[in-house]
């Protein structure tokens, strides 16, 4: 089967957003075996949008487009959609509702016309629930099993709605299950990963081995193709034993892991709790913690110790340590976590001090100059670990890598308790 | 003029990477007022290639090809525009020469027949200089006054070719300039926000006016076509002027401001200090105020007070407070506010209480209810403010609506000062 993947938008010709939606469908289908062979981007243009989906559908199997479904007069992608299948919309009950009762706990009263045609569908479509945003979206298969989909823009209500819904219905489809399996890795560069499991990425066909591209992360995606999912396990396993034996030490998650999810999982398993005290980071490392569902468990307060005179008051970090080695240095950084550990009920401490820049850095203590504390209440005492940390790249980057760096450490040095 | 960027690499079809070039290439564009209609993306293969650029030239003046430029088999796309064009390549001799060069700086002693294929261009092409790799890129002008550019596909390639050599070239054939204006709202929903102002929109054609969508910020971008900046800057007043009065009270910054540089560079102008006590948002309005180069100067120290001991020890919340109404109330984000203005040296403090869920929520206290408190320290005492929210959402896009309320409500008290 072919794919197109249309996305109507003139924010995107306009360059203002990178078109992420139509990078997630790909790799989403190609999980299920289903090649993608074009992208099309035109703008919120009636004739454009309708000329697009004629040729998809003239070259392709599947016919996905993304954006252009909101309640504005410029979101006309489901309407030339169906414009162009010869369907008629009319008012969807459940979707009526669900929009009915999202205006109402937006405390929203005036419901405007343009509200309403987001509730509208084809009858022989299938609406798919937007359980993230306002605008539904649609699935329809046409006699010549030619299939479109019309879905929402925001990546956080398109990703949602494209696993929940749409993979079930093509997977359907296809006959064939595609299970992955993905190993992420942390401490290694990509390269240097690729060339240590070079031969193993080669050879495979079923299952293949490629790297997954995503936010820092160095990962391998293991992907096995097979009549259903017991048969794809079972072509998984070996490929997925012979690359944790080159690269276990670096691996340190699973498929959907985040190395705050490990921690927190980690930590609830030996009943242990954390604390932070950032420093270059402010508050990230918290709060990437507390992204993970029942953190509350396990992390109970953090700081940001962003001046110096917050590092003397809130964790006891000496003065003349300031003043003789500076805010980032090693003997801070032991400070602070130390401080932590004593002053708080936790039972792991994470302090980090470092140079986010673009400015403060010197030749000695250069942009990205990161300190990284973790210390663990242990039987035999406090156990330490203070590491040096240059990191590349912005501000942003240098304060993710930094939470990173130190989520990892703190996972490391519970596991090896 | 009317444009289509066409991207070729089958790793975009994988979704391997996002289409950033396109986007780029379309920023660029949009600033000589040139249209950007089209982008398009197929794989690595020469027919499909071809037939891009054959309907691409046929609905677009100007046609600008990304990616597969490199010296492998896979590469045919400077190969495909120039059979498309009729055009024989020959070895282009300063290509050929920087070719060599790069070659033995890199100790790269075996040129192999696909090396050379990189500095083989049409006679009648202009040959573009690449300052960061080795395949050239090439820019014609067919005597139909159409344009054709192919360009490399690593983004720091190609964006230093496309701004040193394309754009200067553009330019000159342009004779344009688009300048644009953003108004960033917040407090307001998309489609009230235009329903208010839905006559100006109609009525505009340059400057346009139109929704630019974004992270969760309600905005219009101002943008006029003219002959120079100064008489495009005239264009604009007068409609940033009309916005402006309709919707003055939801605009909080303009062009690429954040809630975060907005409430820095108040703070900065004010002489002002800012303090955070964040519960479900575990750090993240601290690590969002941090994100903001030059923070330093206004955040000096933070508290994420996740569990209710936390808020007692280093906010002073009673915990009769904690007992009668919980900790999600107005009583308790009043206390953390009042306690960590009164326990700091800051000037603005700012503390959230909420419900982030998944789990948590009762039916008096769903989940997505957050109390936000401002305190701000006057001559004439503390001034306070506590709202109630509902948002809605998962956990990320609740922690994530309460930073932002928290940080709009803080610059709205300073403002009001």
């Amino acid at each position: 089967m072919k794919a197109e993947i249309i996305s109507v938008g003139t924010e995107l010709l306009l360059g203002q957003i990178a078109n992420t939606d139509a990078q997630y469908i790909s790799q989403e289908l190609s999980k299920l075996g289903i090649g993608v062979y074009y992208h099309t981007v035109v703008g919120d243009n009636w004739d454009r949008t309708v000329d697009a989906i004629s040729l998809a559908a003239s070259r392709c199997d599947i016919v996905i487009l993304t954006g252009g479904l909101g309640p504005t007069a410029d979101d006309l992608t489901k309407e030339a959609l169906c414009s162009y299948l010869g369907l008629e919309c009319v008012m969807h009950q459940r979707s009526y509702e669900r929009l009915c009762e999202r205006m109402k706990k937006h405390n929203i009263t005036a419901m405007t016309q343009n509200n309403y045609k987001q509730a509208m569908f084809p009858e022989s479509a299938t609406v798919l629930d937007n359980d993230h945003g306002t605008a539904p979206g649609m699935y329809y298969e046409r006699e010549d099993a030619h299939v479109f989909a019309a879905l929402p823009g925001p990546p956080s209500e398109l990703k949602p709605m494209f696993s929940n819904y749409v993979m079930p219905l093509l997977q359907k489809k296809s006959g064939k299950v595609l299970v992955s399996r993905v190993l992420r890795m942390y401490g290694i560069g990509e390269s240097s990963m690729e060339t240590r499991v070079k031969d193993i990425l080669d050879a495979q066909t079923n299952p293949t081995v490629a790297p997954l591209l995503g936010n820092g992360d160095v990962t391998l995606r293991i992907t096995a193709m097979a009549d259903n999912l017991q048969e794809a396990k079972l072509l998984i396993e070996p490929t997925e034993k012979a690359l944790t034996e080159r690269l276990g030490e670096y691996i340190y998650g699973y498929d959907d892991d985040t190395p705050q999810s490990v921690l927190v999982e980690l930590l609830k398993q030996k009943g242990l709790t954390v604390a932070t005290a950032e420093s270059c980071t402010g508050g990230l490392i918290a709060s990437r913690i507390t992204d993970v569902q029942g953190s509350s468990e396990v992390f109970n307060e953090g700081f940001v110790t962003y001046a110096n005179e917050a590092k003397v008051k809130h964790l006891g970090v000496k003065e003349q340590t300031l003043i003789d080695y500076g805010a980032v240095s090693e003997q801070t950084a032991r400070e602070m976590v130390l401080g932590l550990i004593e002053r708080t009920n936790c039972d792991v401490a994470i302090a980090v001090t470092g140079i986010a820049g673009p400015g403060g850095g010197t030749h000695d203590k250069p942009v990205g100059l990161v300190w990284v504390g973790v210390a663990v209440k242990t039987s035999d005492g406090i156990k330490l670990s203070v590491t040096k940390n240059n990191f590349v790249g912005n501000r942003e980057k240098i304060k993710f890598s930094t939470s990173t760096t130190a989520i990892i450490n703190a996972i490391k040095m519970i596991k090896n308790l």
